[in-house]
């Protein structure tokens, strides 16, 4: 049995990677950026999306993308910040896949846009292997999930560019250990770029915004 | 692509419930009460393990098998608690399968043993999915994770007989609303019993001991 579900794998794996580089194709001609959000459930990738939006959308035209098992909670959410937002729901699917983003984008003009977010299923596994055409992938890890995180769940924190730390606001209610989380980050992929923020008091998101604006990875 | 997937998929499954059925099978023969602990990575799962497996060893023979998908950390750091512990390293497989329990149990005398733990890979979604034989599965959720977790990730709560919420010495710092996370857990699962504990001050501790002990899901 495991060998014809290894090839099946690799045979959706490789369908996904020609959807993804024609969706980096298109994102590129039409001058958009893409940014993916993958992290666990819990992580505050939502709220941390809203507060992006309702910053990037005051100076850029900015949309995302938004996937769910179910409900479409978080798209309503979203559109508060004023960004158009669809949802994606996967059913019982852990993660995205580029042909998803591909027909969610459907009837969208992509050359208005100069923001896409793709907020990702919250799964610290198996989102690793599906490239979905953006150009950054951000890993966010919030300090309440222990700093041991990136040495168990490697293969994500090895396919983003940079991660970032969220609800540091509780950093010292959970005595988190900031050098500790990136010595293991570093560990698994060195020098990768860490910032650390706090959706809910704004502390970091400054930085963060700057980062998408001008940074690269 | 996709039937030939989901064919193969439930070829799988299929298989996984045949090797569950014989471990269950096993396991009352040897009066060893099975329990499996599901969660997203950094709900405090090994911590409220570690704590019980402590609590349980003074009183019962306990041993935990846990899987993660890279590292022995989580059993070295189990092994503290005098309990027999041993590793499931998964690669990059996102959960814990039936026929990995049962290899990981080779060599193990089950008359010897009154409870076995099985601490799942952290992932909300892909768990549900297979049984493991075990005579309880218990979802664990932190109050820093979001009360609209059950919402979004039904499945595991459908297949979950009882859930614990963690680390609730934070839940003031963060807001936490526990009516509003049982109300959700109600709307996917009516009735499933809830506990709540601080493995970290040992809050409601005593109280789950003594359901995993006599109560029934």
């Amino acid at each position: 049995m495991a060998p014809r579900l290894v090839e099946v794998r690799q045979n959706i794996l490789k369908h996904n990677d020609v959807v993804a580089r024609a969706l980096r194709a298109r994102f590129d001609a039409n001058h958009v950026r893409v940014i993916s959000l993958v992290s666990s459930p819990g992580s505050g990738k939502t709220m941390l999306l809203e507060r992006l939006l309702s910053i990037l959308h005051k100076r850029h035209r900015v949309a995302a993308l938004v996937g769910d098992l179910a409900t479409e909670n978080d798209a309503a959410r979203l559109a508060r910040s004023g960004a158009a937002v669809r949802q994606i729901t996967t059913g019982t699917i852990c993660h995205l896949e580029a042909a998803m983003v591909e027909q969610a984008l459907d009837g969208w003009a992509l050359d208005q846009l100069d923001f896409l977010f793709l907020e990702n299923v919250g799964n610290l596994v198996c989102p690793a292997s599906y490239d979905l055409g953006e150009h950054l992938r951000c890993v966010i890890l919030s300090v309440t999930e222990g700093e041991d995180k990136p040495l168990k769940y490697p293969t994500i924190f090895n396919t983003a560019d940079v991660a970032v730390i969220t609800k540091i606001d509780l950093a010292s209610a959970v005595e988190f250990d900031r050098a500790g989380l990136e010595r293991n980050i570093h560990t698994v992929r060195p020098g990768m770029r860490t910032l650390a923020v706090s959706a809910k008091t704004g502390e970091g998101m400054g930085e963060l915004v700057a980062f998408l604006e001008h940074g690269t990875a």
